[in-house]
């Protein structure tokens, strides 16, 4: 682990998303364990082995899965800066096992637009040698905003 | 605080700077809460209120200080991946009462480089309108790194 992880990639990405209902339910799936849990934690193909949100500043959000039958794998998240219905700022690290795979701060911006919200997410990450997937992060990142989105049309 | 704290800009910078003592050394450093004090807390014009580390994956480091007789400014910091003498990751903001100034990640790498340390220093971090300064952040993170380098030099 040592030798490789000491090997560390820099790198920022940020999406932007509009979504029909207003700042405070868009804030509200991410300060509710119930409607976090469902679009960002239970997704398909995933195990969801353990979940917990703490939703105020220093408060924590873990969560343990597998894919598709792999690894066990760790998210790690605490809260830095909590402003209601208009920004969350999280730090955050993915590990399996004992290997460190990324650390990163993670920035959203709720901004009201119309009825409804242009959300803002950056991400500025650390990604460690044999484990880091900078691409995949953004993808990924994109579906979970993309799984918000189902979650909140279906009244959440 | 509401209006401001949205208004958030990203930046990155990294510092390297090598030292002549070994990576443990300078590893040891950032772990020993009384030498981290000297670099990192006690600075010419800095009057320091609190200071407490807790060198452990999730344990906290924080300072509250304040500057040439201004008002109160609180570091709070969260260590996200610890490899000894390799790397460290921290989580950390800084606020002046409840206005937040920035969240930061940053990671520190320790190489070892003949028989002293090439340390590579990148932050990554979100700058609040009102109180973040992304050039002052960047000139006192070097700043640090010099104090470091004399607190190693006196046997630190």
């Amino acid at each position: 682990m040592t030798e490789t992880v000491a090997d560390a990639a820099h790198a920022t990405f940020t999406i932007e998303r509009v979504y029909p209902q207003a700042p405070a339910r868009v804030f509200n799936a991410h300060a509710d364990i119930g409607l976090k849990r469902r679009w960002f934690a239970e997704g398909e193909g995933f195990t969801l082995h353990h979940y917990a949100l703490d939703f105020r500043v220093d408060g924590r959000e873990t969560a343990r899965f597998s894919f598709e039958g792999g690894p066990e794998v760790t998210m790690e998240m605490v809260h830095q800066v909590i402003v209601p219905d208009r920004l969350i700022v999280i730090a955050y690290r993915m590990a399996m096992g004992d290997q460190p795979i990324s650390a990163s701060l993670a920035t959203i911006v709720f901004i009201a637009n119309g009825g409804g919200t242009r959300l803002t997410y950056t991400e500025q990450g650390v990604y460690f040698a044999g484990g880091g997937d900078i691409q995949g992060r953004e993808e990924g990142s994109r579906g979970l905003l993309e799984r918000l989105a189902e979650v909140l049309a279906e009244g959440g």
